[in-house]
């Protein structure tokens, strides 16, 4: 074992620079291995390296007839290969299908767990050696009950571990919903519904004419019978929406960014992917499955991104992923900026717009439509027409959802003919699922050609944005500052997240959900606050006084605590306020200064009570239990205390 | 240059083995490096190579100084690493948040390609090359419109690239369609809505109802703010449905295998995957996102899952995963046989029953539950109570779909309630995307409690697989044999089987979809019929009359014709018949010697009819639309020919 060990160091760059102790460890403990005798921890490890296990292979066969030892040195046995005759009944792995034509030209026989550790972890060692105490080698079955309590420990230990609140969004009197108790009501204040289009009587409408006259699913994939006007339709819509020449819809927005991250990166040879440090966990994931180099830049840091950029040579290709709205801070891309530097080196770039569409732009566009106001307000048609030059067009892939704004679900990308093309004909996310309904095909075509021709809505859910994020500052409570729709609490530690979420929907009515990792990074606990058109005054009063008892209850550090600890998350950080004003100017809401907040909203909320009067039809049978009650778009109730036991 | 060459295979075990004229290539052809100069590429292969990249390292560092090269070594900048300060405003990659709580914990930052072919792909050099005839070094961007036509061009050149059919699937004409023109009606024979649940008026009513009460979307995640009382009620009855402590819900099952698949076998110490030859993509991805130990053993083969099996020490994880009914050939798994070789090498099942739910068993819930029918047929609950050593209850971990029998969208797994828990915790694909809509999940709930109560639809989607099978046979159409109720007609070839589903579609108003690699290999091109309860006798007639003419125009192959080559993936093969009976028994489906099979579907139509007027309700609102015209389930207009222009 020892002469193996010398040998091995001598050819293993990396083990060259392991420890002896551990070294040591690990070729003295064993394991049965498959030819019946034991192996160390050593010989396992080096079999799944590449090169150590070639080296083994032949050190073996000179040690006792090549052949035997061939066949097991790879430790797993090569796929079966037919012989050239006919094969009778499915009975061989002759040639199998693949999952998508050449899309992963990787070795899909056997992945040698190159990037294990090196060591198991402890609740594997644990979950092998509860039975085995001592050293002996383990001989019976892995206990697969105690691998899962372990892992569940892990969570509880660690505060991350999830319980989900049963709240249900009632149509008729959004943003409330009952809790499991049908009699309970508790105000929402972390939907991403962000515009309540989720009870939208014309998405409704839409959806019930669609189920009556469609049914309920799809019945197939895109190619196999689930293909229909709805999704040629909702696709045309994407495309026009984003000024593209193609869309795509896929199941979710994570299977979008997912699907076509994978497919990109690992088509595109040698590709290198430049992501955001602060990408959602869908285009991490897409990433990791491309297996195509990546770079993390620091959030939003040009010169952290261009360095990295330049560091690579110009005819690689190369993806920057990034996102318009980042979720759970708020922040906004310098979307602009980023398109030069995409340009500068050869790169193109994948812009993730999911917490934008419907939010921003005069066409509820995104961002990328928002940074050219002006250009795009002018045009008078449904969907905005691209503009050569603007940020919509430089941006090469957009991707959005169908699940927030737009209160449906599913998620598609925007990009040219050809890029969707290519993505439509690779990617296995794509190809091998049932299609959307129908009916969420169509309610979400809806959505998104009403919020494209009425911007109110997300006029108004700025203006309350606006009005909870003032009220909250003026009580000290450390809002993390940022130009968007979101309202960021800042907590710092998971545990009094959690209480300060059940509190709120306890003693109070109001559900707002803790923000704890991995969703956020450890110390950067949160309560997430999203206002919607319907947060009226009555509701928002409450909210902020329910928000200052909680934080007097539990003694959660005030934004000046933060200032004086030298800020965090730019709470408390000087200028951080100043660097972020509202991506929505006072002149896109209709604000001036001499008219207060509370007067504009008061106003808005008087125009969209008269435009839903009118345009309230009679005749569509639907509408009579589809549209809510009364004849006001947001109902004005107060909000009651401490409804939830 | 010849030095490094000469250096390089004495190092590397793959090198040596590479021609000597092209390794000769690969150290001549350079490109631009990062620092300004060139590089071979050879260089740029050994850079990613986690053996010859620290040997460059170390060899460049006595050649320049160790510094610079130790940086640019790596070929890819390290991640930012945040100095202890406090962060200011979002402008660091500090301590970003992970995907997951550690479910992949491999390396993030840098994924070497390793399984990346020695030489990029022609296409990806036409993508480059193209601005670079010769061999000068190519500085300009690289071109990625050039590089999807590549793609493209690839897929129509290979008769891969997918063509798809605008079809609209009418509920109150079930199985009928409209194609992109609203008048143009056409029979859908390839939808896998097989029990016509999609326009089942229970599913659409309680749908209805929920759109109404609870609107469009879920508008968050299951942690924010999508958890509500329908994924509560659709988890139980799933849980239950299959005799599971608990069950998860999905965006799909495709969503459903990738995450659990990728999840368990990242997170089981040493996991090994045991996959099936013709499992599905969504399994295939789910293994290789794990990054696992993976083993494919021959399709449905016992002897050779042993044998891998065996290879492998007891007490490391193994998974066996594989599918019941297999979608595109029909066949159908030793489930119980696979049982116990798993309790034997200590590995738990993975069972897909995607294809099955609904479709088998005396309440549906898949062909483990129909394995032991007589035990729970004579239960009479809504559910099966799971009854300890049956084949059901012996499966660890089952999969399915809401979006073929049942009719709706999204997939699940149910499972312990440790390990869903443990998935509910850790799955990116879980965690981080919307919930499925309130109604959506109403509806398939409605749906599987309706298949629970209401054997009828799947005895009738069997007799009638039966009789078009057996009408097919007499024409000596070559039907693969298989013992379910997928009806798979072997062409053999892409452009052919395209061309005869355009030739049903146009000539003869039938939608059948061509099933063309990757969905199946090459060569074994085929067209795949599902019939349903609702393909009555003028339907079928219909379809049989239209594959014969279809076949005779074209000349496809005949089962006789296979017969004389020797017989093709069971297409005449001898003993394959007697070896794929149904698996639903005569007697489960209550036919008997005596009765003609027409007699005994003309017999449950009648009866079907009959409860269904009985169970008319009158005053239910939504059901004035939403229910089929008349007061049969089934309509029997006879189908019209060649109504697509």
């Amino acid at each position: 074992m020892e002469a193996m060990l010398q040998q091995s160091r001598a050819m293993c760059p990396f083990l060259k620079r392991t420890a002896p102790s551990t070294l040591r460890t690990l070729s003295t403990a064993t394991r049965p291995s498959a030819g019946g005798g034991t192996m160390s921890n050593l010989q396992v490890l080096a079999r799944r390296c590449p090169v150590m296990s070639k080296a083994l292979a032949v050190q073996s066969a000179r040690m006792c007839g090549a052949k035997r030892f061939t066949s097991s040195a790879a430790g797993v046995p090569k796929p079966f290969r037919a012989p050239t005759e006919k094969r009778s009944l499915h009975t061989t792995g002759g040639h199998p299908a693949s999952v998508a034509p050449g899309s992963y030209e990787k070795n899909e026989q056997v992945h040698p767990n190159l990037a294990r550790p090196l060591r198991p972890s402890p609740d594997a060692e644990a979950a092998v050696h509860a039975q085995h105490p001592g050293a002996e080698a383990p001989t019976t079955r892995f206990d697969y009950n105690a691998f899962y309590d372990g892992e569940l420990q892990k969570k509880h230990k660690d505060k991350s571990y999830r319980y989900f609140n049963n709240i249900n969004r009632l149509a008729k009197e959004f943003p409330r919903a009952h809790t499991a108790s049908a009699e309970e009501r508790v105000t929402v204040w972390c939907s991403n519904d962000y515009l309540g289009m989720g009870r939208n009587r014309h998405v409704l409408e839409s959806m019930h004419r669609t189920l009556d006259t469609y049914g309920a699913g799809a019945g197939g994939t895109r190619n196999i019978s689930g293909h229909n006007k709805h999704a040629v339709h909702l696709e045309d819509t994407l495309a026009k929406l984003h000024g593209k020449e193609a869309a795509l819809v896929f199941s979710s927005c994570f299977v979008a960014n997912d699907a076509t991250l994978a497919t990109l990166g690992s088509k595109l040879p040698d590709c290198v992917i430049l992501s955001d440090s602060l990408n959602h966990a869908s285009m991490i994931q897409g990433i990791r499955h491309s297996q195509a180099k990546k770079m993390v830049f620091k959030h939003n840091d040009l010169q952290d991104l261009e360095t990295k950029l330049a560091s690579l040579p110009l005819h690689v290709p190369k993806i920057i992923a990034f996102e318009s709205v980042y979720s759970m801070c708020g922040s906004i891309a310098p979307i602009e900026k980023i398109c030069d530097l995409a340009e500068k080196y050869g790169a193109i770039t994948f812009l993730d717009e999911v917490h934008a569409v419907g939010m921003y732009g005069p066409h509820g566009a995104g961002v990328a439509e928002h940074l050219d106001y002006d250009v795009y307000a002018s045009q008078d048609t449904a969907t905005p027409r691209s503009t050569k030059g603007t940020v919509m067009d430089r941006i090469d892939i957009i991707t959005g959802t169908l699940g927030k704004a737009y209160g449906c679900v599913g998620g598609y990308i925007a990009a040219s003919a050809n890029m969707v093309d290519t993505i439509r004909s690779l990617a296995p996310g794509f190809i091998f699922t049932t299609s959307l309904p129908p009916a969420t095909m169509a309610g979400a075509d809806t959505a998104i050609q009403y919020q494209s021709q009425h911007p109110r809505d997300r006029v108004l859910q700025q203006l309350h944005t606006r009005a909870v994020k003032s009220a909250l500052k003026d009580l000290d409570i450390p809002v993390i500052p940022n130009p968007s729709h979101i309202v960021p609490l800042l907590v710092g530690d998971a545990e009094v997240a959690k209480q300060a979420s059940d509190k709120l929907l306890e003693e109070h009515g109001i559900y707002v959900q803790a923000i704890n990792y991995p969703t956020v990074p450890r110390g950067e606990e949160r309560l997430r606050i999203t206002p919607t058109p319907g947060h009226t005054k009555e509701l928002r009063d409450h909210l902020v006084q329910a928000v200052q008892a909680v934080w007097n209850d539990l003694g959660i550090k005030r934004a000046s605590d933060w200032q004086s600890l030298g800020g965090f998350v730019g709470v408390g950080v000087e200028g951080a306020e100043d660097a972020n004003q509202p991506i929505w100017e006072d002149s896109q809401l209709g604000l001036n200064p001499v008219e207060p907040l509370e007067g504009a909203i008061a106003r808005e909320l008087e125009a969209e009570a008269t435009d839903f009067q009118a345009s309230q039809p009679a005749a569509i049978p639907h509408l009579k239990t589809g549209a809510p009650k009364g004849t006001r778009a947001y109902s004005t109730i107060a909000a009651p205390v401490g409804v939830v036991a």
